[in-house]
């Protein structure tokens, strides 16, 4: 299993909003993917913002949803919600 | 809900011991904190080499868990596998 990991570090006069990331953009990017669900995260403590977690079967699985034409909707849509450049980490579930 | 992650940033020269990481280290934690699981990760790709993403049930429950004494031998596991100083990242799951 393969977690992608994108994670918006805090950012000086930067915004970032929670409310439309949990209710809107991270559904949005689930349907385009084919996601049951994805854990999120609002920063209390430490370097982020903000965080999401989403679980791939494999990276062929990653490939595949990430390459499809949905991708592009899913980037469109970051502006909505924040000016924070996200930092993406991809990790293999151990 | 909160979650803690352990995130260990790529450094030059530095070693981790995955295997001794999941089949030991997290496992100590676990058991020190009084947690069922928890979610590992080897990276693949971005500024991770490694993390772990503990789930507690509230902020309190977190700080009484690491506020214990077995803490201290959960940190002096830590040379046994890796040279890599961990940043923490502390947020509420939503």
């Amino acid at each position: 299993m393969i977690r992608l990991s994108v994670l918006y570090p805090k950012t000086d006069g930067a915004t970032f909003d929670h409310d439309y990331y949990r209710d809107s953009h991270v559904p949005l990017a689930l349907a385009k993917w084919g996601l049951e669900s994805a854990d999120i995260d609002k920063g209390i403590d430490g370097p982020y913002e903000a965080a999401v977690h989403f679980t791939f079967e494999s990276m062929e699985a990653m490939g595949a949803a990430l390459g499809g034409e949905g991708t592009a909707e899913v980037q469109g849509d970051v502006p909505n919600y924040t000016t924070i450049a996200p930092v993406m980490q991809i990790s293999e579930i151990v």
